[in-house]
């Protein structure tokens, strides 16, 4: 990855991960993920740190201005000359035309600009660009495969199919033996009992051919084992048992999220869900949409950030905002029902607390938020943790037991 | 950084981008950041690489499970023992205790992470725990200094105040000369009209004193200048420049962010604003939430998602859905001002649009998104550009265009 503002953190890295989990599939063990600036001695220091792999994948660095220098640090760090693709230079050239016509932003900056994203390494492959960077994979003797992607994630992740479909790395990924990688799922469950679970598996039997990584995250803990090849028996067979012993923590023994999980059971089951929500502020509902196709299950919801709006939009009574406050569990259920009623969806989803950083008293402090879920069948599940962070951690943490609360409603948790 | 997951592409680092921007604005040259797993092989050579650097944070690795090493490993880069500080175990043992009675989950599996979890390098200074892992500061003759962080960003963050207090870290921080960058911030410039104008600046005075670097984020294009010591006032000279050409474009001068403006306009005007959305389905009315002390300005919103809702919730007429059709400027003006009328709002966003993969249309593709802002004293703004990328792409590039328009209905646009 490069890019100066990686570095300055004004950015943060979107491709690193995608790829990594892209090769992570295929089977490759992927060992470093390096973020540099756009300086030469930096790009070449960190292609000579990788001299040693099979295949380095770089992003970013492939555009327009003179501080985008990726292609030409690796031409030089294989040891070719760049040279001008010209059939490139008009495939960018009738790219751009439109775009310069309407916004009236072509002329001499602009074709400068598109000469120099032709520019190629001789004997690479270019690979047709998304947006107006091509893509290269650079071949060396006795070195690694290079594969040059631009930066924008957009244009990154679209010209990867052309990627494995390029001779040089076809031809790698034959040699690349398949992993086949387990991972469970549980919430609310700490790191430190899957760690005492290990320790106490390990006693009877050597687990060194499987390897676990736990890992944290939207409040789910994700345990991955990946086995040696040849330990596959053996990585389900502690998958099983790990499953066996968390059974009441666990969300899914295939390593799918929540949310993958209701974008699967609520269409399933012709349940539709709406939101009511306050500190959340629209979080929840933009996570429910995050999917395509749901439409089919998201009936809608209502920010009711103001007493007023919550009394007017989603007829919570003023009178229970006044006797209970508007962060209390029945002004929850109120907005979970309000919100049921007014969209005429199965599943209401209320969420109201205290996401700070001010605000916050000694009965109910900041991160302190209540939850309802209410079905149109009389199910209500109520929730009123004190949650830790940041007012952004705070949100999220609500948008992520919101979500875990809607999967419960619908039923669909493993027993 | 450190963690498997963080390769196999199944979190995304929040750390390096923090970190990076921390020590910028202190005034250091970020060369690298470096994302390894927890293998001790890899975290060695990832120390070996940056042994020629003054300061290396590493985050992650700290929690209580065997995959957990970064601070062994670094005792041993260091050369020197692990020792149990008991003080600290004691410390971490009355931070669990509560939790561990609440859930059950306490006993040797606990006691055991406790114990892993206050294990120092000899001579290394403890920072006390945010979450249950201590921090550390490692001071090595010759060699960088080393600052060891958890991997959980609030954790990571809580700690950063005492890093900084740390004798070892002042020490080196009175050595760094502060550098004074300058951002500027513009909607809608591409790139290469900046790597342009830099060119022509190029021809008449030698730039080389400055570095500049764009980056694109948000729909916004910021453009830094980081003069070397004694090049501030020739970097505030191509800065104007840089505005002067661009001044149409041009959002902030001090380098501010549609988010930020909005944040300090609007309250300051005594405005509110009310949301109506359909594809971006929340996403907007979080991001006005994002920020504390919003409730001063956002009144609320409404996710129509559904036809029935549109009609329902905010009085957009059946007939006209049925007419123009969901995705239309009539229905985004119509969200608009029901938005706004509903919730008693000063100004009112209507955002209606194709987010795909599915349901465009040749007339209105996937990507085509209606915007309207209109204001209590008559104003109105629209817009219905086609956007590019995926689903996630035109629902945020959707939420930046719809704060962009806020910002310009509110008047908080530089002329």
């Amino acid at each position: 990855m490069t890019g100066s503002e990686l570095l300055t953190g004004a950015v943060r890295d979107a491709n690193g991960p995608w790829v990594a989990r892209e090769l992570f599939e295929l089977g490759f063990e992927v060992v470093r993920v390096e973020i540099v600036g756009d300086r030469p001695e930096d790009l070449t220091a960190a292609l000579r740190h990788a001299a040693d792999f099979a295949l380095v994948v770089t992003s970013g660095g492939l555009g327009p201005t003179a501080d985008d220098l990726t292609a030409e640090i690796v031409a030089g760090f294989v040891g070719v000359p760049m040279e001008l693709d010209e059939p490139m230079r008009d495939l960018i050239h009738r790219r751009v035309a439109r775009w310069a016509q309407r916004t009236g932003f072509g002329g001499p900056a602009l074709d400068e600009a598109t000469r120099k994203q032709a520019m190629v390494p001789r004997g690479a492959t270019a690979l047709k660009p998304v947006g107006t960077a091509p893509g290269l994979v650079v071949r060396q003797p006795g070195g690694p495969l290079v594969v040059v992607l631009p930066g924008p994630p957009r244009e990154l992740q679209g010209m990867w199919p052309a990627v494995l479909e390029a001779e040089p790395v076809r031809a790698l990924l034959a040699d690349v033996p398949r992993a086949e990688p387990r991972s469970l799922r549980f919430f609310g469950l700490p790191e430190s009992e899957i760690a005492q679970t290990l320790r106490e598996i390990g006693r009877a039997r050597d687990l060194s051919a499987v390897e676990v990584t736990t890992c944290l995250r939207r409040s789910e803990l994700e345990v991955d084992l990946r086995p040696l090849p040849g330990a596959e028996e053996l990585a389900d067979e502690v998958a099983e048992e790990i499953v066996e012993r968390h059974r009441a923590n666990l969300l899914s023994a295939e390593g799918a999220t929540t949310d993958e999980l209701l974008a699967t059971i609520l269409p399933a089951k012709g349940l539709t869900v709406a939101t009511g929500e306050s500190c959340t502020g629209g979080m929840l509902a933009s996570r429910l949409v995050d999917r395509a196709g749901s439409s089919a299950y998201v009936a809608g919801g209502v920010v009711a950030y103001s007493n007023e709006a919550k009394t007017a939009l989603l007829g919570v009574p003023a009178e229970m905002i006044a006797e209970h406050g508007a962060v209390s569990p029945e002004v929850a259920r109120a907005l979970a029902d309000g919100a049921r009623e007014r969209f005429g969806a199965a599943i209401g989803v209320g969420v109201t607390g205290v996401a700070g950083p001010g605000g916050g008293t000694e009965a109910k402090p900041v991160g302190y938020v209540c939850f309802c879920v209410t079905t149109a069948d009389g199910r209500v599940l109520t929730r009123d943790p004190v949650l830790p962070g940041s007012r952004g951690d705070i949100r999220e943490r609500s948008t992520d037991t919101a979500m875990h609360l809607i999967l419960r409603a619908a039923g669909g948790l493993p027993r």
